[in-house]
Order: structure tokens, then sequence, then C-alpha cells
């Protein structure tokens, strides 16, 4: 891109101090002023061309807002509030400072939603195809962070909405969860979360192995998302085959105490054990991991 | 690469938790305890392919000391101490397990020399080059950041070692000045600092702009390389030139009272007004940016 460090200059005026941040970008490193007594809380995601997007098809600004939703749905699944991002872009050398400000802008749009602020980054032009990163800071803000390996027996198992077909278009306009996840983490109900990034199957999974237990979930309740039944056309598999395994939805897997209403949805219950045992009506099958293999392409 | 998932199952094997992180990788985020009191300090870099780095000739441990090494020479810029860091991976689909491994031991090392624990990442195989991203978190412990808006007319700036010609080799091979920039910063004789990341005549210019003034440096006082000197024969460029405008070379600029001895070079001090005066004997030549452009080739 030319003028590398023209772009370096815009995004500093659209970064500020304010509440936490004592300096924002522009030295060496931002510097925040942690509330006391607060955990901190810190994951990263990428979005790569050609994996989680195409930058043929997609827009800048979705990308942008991609990698940051991701990063805020791990805030969800932890129930924690965002608090300070920190962003890398490689460029390609074709790229116009105009398509780098709609990366970024889409990326600040989505985390001022959730009063996130960006205060740093890095951007560098290369001979390589699109790729961004986003690194997010938390605090749990009065609220203990929800673990995977909090589930017990007989929990019961929730999902916050229906799954499948995200690959239609979803995967770029999904909302993070997190008003939901801390209302119901405040309320002491949720023992263990994740949001569902590389498929039911497989996520779920994470939450059996890290809790020590196993799950039964009913086919019939898993709710199937409208993209699942148009993608199925395209694909002959059956829909709640793209609600168990697709990824990139990015709802929440709520596991906690029994009878929690709307908008939750009751899939199943934690059980002593290990793996995932899908039920349909009679049946009892092992769910396999058939999860979402970070590749961008109908399937 | 095969085994995405057995790679991420290792990794969890080399990540504890201890000291201020309570949870360490393997759930959506890490989960640190943040000591009451100190400042957070946080920030990014990226290596890529070609650029900072040719994947044909330098080896994988060696790239990922890098790109650890680059954020905890920013920590040092701050007179941080390195905390915690997240990592993301852009591996070519024809990297092995074993090459992972490698870019993962070279972050590590480079890491715990410092006490810094890398809490968390995200690894992704793709049809495009390999890249690579930290994100640091640092603490204040004692010690205010320094920033590089803090010189004052009239201040002396030193650097921490020679300068140029680090494309040789030693832009793996450095090491982040954390111990001297913590104890000069923690007598209180630093006002503004910065490492040499993009060459001393890009470098010099940011703390003349955030602290509003001007910079006069002796040619004569700029520590030469030896490698400035053996690429010099190669370039036809005099020595001189590879030390102002080459980058990487991570020795810290130091800003700050007059007087202050080895290991400290003097090369010159802060004046009203704007911009980088180079003298040379009786003559002076206004220094024009001439920095180091991100691009991994021999020039």
């Amino acid at each position: 891109m030319p003028g590398e460090f023209e772009f370096i200059d815009w995004i500093r005026t659209q970064q500020k101090a304010g509440g936490i941040v004592s300096v924002a970008a522009g030295d060496d490193l931002a510097v925040l002023d942690w509330p006391a007594g607060e955990l901190l809380l810190v994951g990263v995601d990428q979005v790569l061309d050609g994996v989680h997007f195409d930058s043929a098809v997609h827009l800048p600004r979705d990308i942008g807002r991609k990698v940051m939703n991701r990063n805020l749905s791990d805030c969800a699944a932890m129930a924690c509030l965002p608090a300070a991002a920190v962003a890398t872009v490689a460029l390609p050398r074709s790229a116009s400072m105009d398509y780098a400000k709609e990366l970024y802008l889409g990326m600040k749009e989505a985390a001022e939603k959730y009063g996130c602020a960006v205060v740093g980054g890095d951007t560098a032009s290369w001979d390589g195809k699109l790729a961004m990163t986003v690194s997010i800071l938390g605090r749990s803000a009065g609220i203990r962070p929800v673990l995977r390996s909090g589930a017990k027996a007989g929990d019961t198992i929730y999902l916050t909405g229906p799954l499948g077909g995200s690959i239609l278009g979803r995967h770029l306009r999904f909302e993070p969860r997190i008003e939901l996840a801390r209302e119901l983490a405040g309320r002491g109900v949720v023992h263990a979360m994740i949001d569902v990034s590389d498929g039911l199957s497989r996520d779920l999974r994470h939450i059996c192995r890290e809790s020590g237990l196993g799950a039964v979930i009913d086919a019939e309740r898993i709710p199937l998302h409208a993209d699942a039944l148009e993608l199925s056309k395209y694909t002959g598999r059956p829909p709640i085959e793209h609600a168990l395994h697709d990824g990139e939805d990015h709802e929440l897997i709520v596991v906690g105490t029994s009878g929690l209403g709307s908008p939750l949805i009751e899939i199943g219950r934690m059980v002593p054990g290990e793996g995932i045992i899908l039920r349909t009506g009679a049946r009892e099958d092992r769910l396999e991991a058939g999860g979402w293999e970070h590749r961008f392409e109908m399937r």
C-alpha cells in the first residue's frame, strides 16, 4: 500500500485516550489504568483470506467487523466485558488506503458497540494475501469468568440461537452475545460456556473434555437456522448435519441449572462419562467431531 | 498443516497457570489476576514472510524468537516488564507440525527469558505465506512508563549500542534492552525513549514530533556497528548511512539528563524547533527519514 505512514497517522486520529486508556496508540505500547480487583482476560483471533473470508467477494468493512466480532464473541463466552483491543493487518501491496481504512472502520464499529477501545496495532504491506488479527482484553467487571471446565453432571445444555449454514453470509454478520452472557452469568446460573466457532459437535466436546463429563443432546431440539435449510438444498446433506457441524455461528453453548427459559433453547444435558451422544427418537448415536475445518469454501 | 488440533493440544502442554496467570490457554480467553495499582501496557507486532524474514533461509526458531523479541523491545522502550503474550500463526499448508513447534518454541524461549508467559493464541493453515503476530502485555511494576512525548529542550540523546547492517543477521538475534531501560527509568533520568525498529532517522523523528521539539545529532558520534561497515562493502553506501537509516537494530534511543555514562553513547541533544539536524564537522544537514521500509531484501 502506498502511504503506509499516512495510514498510520490516520489511524491515530481514530484513537483517543479516555476511560481506562491513559495513552492510546502512538507510542511503542498503549497504557491502560487497569481497574483494581478486576481480572484481566486476554485472547487473540485471526482471519485469513481464503479461510475465514474471500477478499474477492467480501467487503473490507465486513472483514474488519468479523475479526473484531470473533474476539468479542470470546468475551461473551467468558462473560467478561471487552475493554481494549490491538490489531494487525498484513495488506497485499495492491490494497489502497481506502481499503485499509474500511478494514479498520469495520473493526472499530464492532468494538465501539461494546465499549471496547482499539488502542494499538501494526500495519505492513507484503507480497501475500490479506491477514488480520485482533487481540482482545476483557475485564471481569464483577462477574467471575465462566470457564469450559465448570459443567456438572446433570446440568442442562442450552443454545442461544439456531445453528447451521453460516457460510451463506451470517459468518460475517453475527452478533456477539455479550449482554445475554453477562446477564446469565451475573445470576449465577451458568457453569460453563463456549461460543460455536468450530461447530456444535466440536465445541461442545471442549466443554465435555474440560469438565470431565459426557453430554447427551436431542437432535429434535437442536434449532435449525433457515440458512441450514437453504444450504442443505445445495449440499444434499440434511439440515441437522449443518446445525451439528458447521462453524462460525457464534451462538453460545450455555451449560447450567435447569429451567432457564427463553431466549435459551434447551438441547440436552451433561452426564457422567465422555463424548457426546446424539439422540434421535429412540436411537442413540455417538456424535463425532465434524466441525468446521477453517477453510472458506462451499462444502 | 495436518494435525492442527494435535498441535493445539501440544501447545497447551507448554502453557501453565502460575504467577498472575489464573487460567492459561485452553479456554476462550486466558485469565490474569492483574496486580492492583499497576498500569497495563499493551501492543502488537507482526512478522511476515518476505518482509521481516525469509522462510527459505531463516530457521523457524529464529523467526519465532524475532516476533517475540520485537514485542519485548517495545516493552524496553516503555520501561515496563513483560507479563504475558498471545500469538497467532498463519501457516502455509505445506508446513509440518515440527516446523510449527519450532516457531512456537522460539517465541516461548524469548518470552521466558524475561518472565513473560505465553497464555494464548490462534493457529490456522492457509494457502498463503507464513505470518506471525505477538501481542504483549507489560506491567509498570513501580516505574512510570516512558513515553515518546517527554523529551525536553536541552536533553541529551543517547543510544544503547551501535547501529546499521542488521539485515546481515542481527535482525534475528537482537536482545531487547529491558533491564537497562528499567534501570535507567527507575533512576528517573530518562524523559523519552523509543527502540530503533524503522531506523534512527525515522524513530528519533517520532520523539521529536511527540515532544514538539527538534534534534541535533553528530555524525561522528553515531556508533557504527561492524555490520554497517561490512554491508557498505556490498551496497557502496557509506557506513554512516546504514547506521542512520537501517532498521531493526532494536537498540534504544534514550533522551534524558546529561552525563549518563556507559553503556549509553551520547549522540546529540534535543532543541527547540522541529526536524533533525545532522552535524558533520562544521556542516549541518537536515536529516530526512530514510528508514527501513519493511521489505526483506538486501539493499
